[in-house]
């Protein structure tokens, strides 16, 4: 069984931008950190919801009909299937929770597209 | 669809101790808030894990093998089966992840025992 785990002194672990870096598993679930300033792409994921938990500064999440604002303290539900992108002026930090194996970019592959599963 | 959730504003709405709040829903999944003070009841979740992430103060989470100690800005994934008893020194705040339906208090039933799916 495993100590318990600082998102900070995870944080302090990795600096590139958008790819999710593991720090704990629940059940099939996957509590994931990133860094990431600037636009995201658009992308959705067909199987699953996926939560963001901001933990520093704040991020924008804009859907084809609607923005959303998240700020530090502040969770929110992205529903499966829903087209979306994710987006920071300044560099945010976040938790996302979401099934294992999902990818970050869903069906899109680009530079953005991340190895799944890259444990910090 | 919703609006993100403020953490701080949720944890403003409640003063009582030990029964959780559900705040978000992610697939078959809940994001719960509790305030805790003094010791729980020993028991398990035979069925799945829970993840405490403490937003304020600390916690302490026992098992019949070891302790750990969950500050602020920590998260701890209780593996499923394993017996345990959360308690706080003094008033914890934490979101708690879990799959909707689970029972705060396990197979034990006692005064501790909480309403099941109760949002705020």
């Amino acid at each position: 069984m495993s100590n318990s785990i600082n998102l900070s002194q995870k944080f302090a672990k990795f600096s590139e931008h958008w790819p999710p870096k593991v720090i704990a598993e629940m059940n099939d679930y996957q509590f994931k950190l990133v860094k990431f300033q600037g636009d995201f792409v658009w992308h959705d994921h067909p199987e699953t919801d996926e939560v963001f938990l901001v933990i520093e500064d704040a991020m924008e999440i804009e859907f084809r009909d609607r923005t959303v604002q998240v700020a530090a303290g502040e969770l929110f539900d992205i529903p499966k299937g829903i087209e979306h992108i994710t987006r920071a002026k300044d560099e945010c930090k976040a938790m996302l929770i979401e099934p294992r194996g999902v990818i970050n970019t869903g069906a899109v592959t680009n530079e953005l597209t991340a190895a799944n599963d890259e444990w910090i």
